[in-house]
């Protein structure tokens, strides 16, 4: 079972209710597509365990994490609760990711989700995995619907918990992945290195130190929220490209306002911004936008007719060793000038590895002054992921009775 | 003559009023050593003169850039009122800057300031060469007092010019030079290269269009302002350095908030940064602290007792090539690790460039642990120019009757 899900455009920004993981703002995700980028878990119980026992990528950890811990109590809470009678002490817990992990890639996210998923349906619990979810991971509870999700933040929804009025925050579905199929999404792995600061504690901080934050991050939140839901709603990609650029820089001014501060962009997540403005202010339109979790990959979003030409663009700007170019002038018109690439397929193969969908080779000339206009930093990606929105968590395997 | 200014922690935030250059935000700045940094500027008028030319360091400018000549407007509107007999409608301005032009190192302030000076005096003026400085570039008019100075937002001082009740800034000396002689300053330059924006053009893009900036920043700035003024009141070096550093991250997160975003910062500014927290949580005290102007070269504060230490630690950890280390473990001592650099003075010479103060070399040894904690970046430090607190601007020579 799998689930991944990013963030496109506003934060969690912190917890309201720290107990019971509310965010302080609501937050609009894109669930990706499990063929490109998935966790895989397999959940084993039986009553000849004798010991709990957790691995990440193969690592065996001596003790289960925490939080995952927590996801595992509730989740037997519930059972016993609903009767079932499989509710072992103990569970063995593999999980894999296909991506980097705890790079700023949601990582986490789709962990929990895949876990919460997989706990609900072996101990075929009716309640929602999405709220199990969320208490692993605030973000992995949008990660269990597949397509455009929407979590709303607890100002706007209030609830009843146990005979107590509480602040509860709600998810909710708003869009299948069918919804916008010509929307692609372009993962530039700068760095598949660990962050020095998870995004859960530097998340706190922000709130609790930022007068950035304190003072304005939220109106813009909503702001924001609306715009893009317009956005999501028309399908309207000049609009979502600006709202997703200008939310993740505002979430990542924060995190700098944040003391002391906590900086997930890198040298090269700036210059692939300057990369997106420089590429959409030499097209005269809006063809590539970006948005950086707490990480310094880029998301880039694109419609799919420039996905080719971008990432044309994208190894000879990015890849790992400069593209021999010979520079031509067409007959008949001497102003303007071109590049080709000799043997583009080859060269660009070799420039900068792609993964996931595969898209028709740029074979057009590039202009010449678009690709001097455009920020270069030889070999600052490390490959790239082309996916698309995807579906939620599925079952691969099971042999419940 | 020379004037240099240095903001060390609130900005100018964009213009309040365009025409008159007053400041959407108060701001302290401290004008560094002429000793060290210097714009060397040399006026000549005659009758004879049939046309006006400028030159900056060496380059001669087809025509006196705009805002130089608004400022020259003015100084002869005001000589020619106050009677002076030596207002010839041509004037020779050579101005020469010993640091990076255009780099974020104020030249600008410290060009228009020493302008400004010059036709003070060579006008005979009696007015403020600090109003007409600010006419040329809003925050050169800091730079003519020496010593910390404070430039008040006019919503604070509200004043009468020409018979019309206007908003007017105003600028007063907080503390000469010598006020606290062991606060030192080390400019690492990173890059001498041009800015891709002016901070002109991108403070007044921040005003417009960040959110964060109109909803929060000028109510920080109030009371980073008071902070800081207490800070220096005392001397109080942890205080100081706390502030400039929010400060300056607070400037930063708001240029980032701006659309499109102003970059300043590069991965050395970020390396930086994160080499200053690191340095102060091994000390477990604050031993060294960051401003960032717009622009990526660092200006660190430290007391002078610990500069040596700082700058054998930065050519370590930013010099153009790695020292070679030898660890070896004390007699006696087997739990501490230190590293001994072979010949220190050579190596740091070679290592990196130190302009401006001399510092006796430092000599103990560096424990491994503080070493291995600090982020490095072989080559990320060009040079780095040790100054201080200095004078305002003076007259070199003089052949005026």
């Amino acid at each position: 079972m799998h689930a991944i899900n990013n963030r496109v455009s506003t934060i969690e920004g912190g917890k309201l209710d720290e107990l019971n993981i509310h965010p302080v703002n609501s937050s609009i995700s894109m669930t990706l597509n499990q063929d490109q980028l998935t966790t895989t878990t397999r959940l084993v119980t039986s009553p000849d365990l004798t010991k709990s026992s957790f691995s990440l990528n193969g690592r065996v950890y001596e003790e289960v994490p925490g939080r995952i811990k927590d996801v595992i109590i509730i989740a037997q809470l519930r059972a016993r609760l609903a009767g079932r009678t499989n509710v072992y002490p103990h569970l063995c817990i593999e999980s894999i990711n296909s991506f980097p992990t705890a790079a700023g890639l949601a990582s986490s996210a789709s962990g929990l989700a895949a876990l919460a998923f997989g706990l609900t349906e072996l101990y075929r619990l009716d309640e929602d995995a999405s709220s199990l979810a969320r208490r692993g991971s605030g973000s992995a509870c949008r990660s269990l619907y597949g397509g455009f999700v929407h979590w709303i933040r607890p100002n706007d929804t209030l609830g009843w918990t146990g005979g107590f009025q509480t602040l509860c925050s709600s998810v909710s579905k708003l869009y299948p992945a069918s919804h916008w199929p010509e929307l692609k999404v372009l993962i530039c792995v700068a760095s598949s290195q660990k962050k020095s600061i998870g995004s859960t504690t530097g998340m706190q901080r922000t709130v609790n130190t930022s007068q950035l934050f304190q003072r304005a991050r939220c109106e813009s939140v909503k702001q924001h929220e609306l715009l893009l839901l317009s956005a999501l709603r028309d399908r309207n990609f000049d609009n979502f490209a600006r709202i997703a650029m200008q939310d993740s820089n505002q979430l990542h001014a924060v995190c700098l306002d944040t003391w002391p501060p906590c900086i997930f962009l890198t040298d090269v997540s700036l210059k692939i911004m300057n990369w997106v403005h420089a590429m959409n202010r030499c097209c005269g339109r809006t063809v590539v936008a970006y948005t950086f979790d707490a990480g310094p990959n880029a998301f880039l979003f694109a419609e799919e007719s420039n996905v080719s030409f971008l990432l044309h663009l994208l190894a000879l700007c990015f890849g790992t060793k400069s593209c021999e170019t010979t520079s031509e002038v067409p007959s008949g018109d001497s102003s303007i000038n071109h590049v080709h690439v000799t043997d583009p397929v080859d060269k660009m193969v070799k420039n900068l590895l792609f993964r996931g969908i595969k898209y028709p080779v740029y074979s057009m000339p590039i202009d010449m002054e678009l690709l001097k206009a455009l920020p270069r930093h030889e070999g600052g990606i490390l490959y790239v992921i082309s996916t698309e929105v995807g579906d939620g968590p599925r079952v691969l395997a099971s042999n419940l009775p």
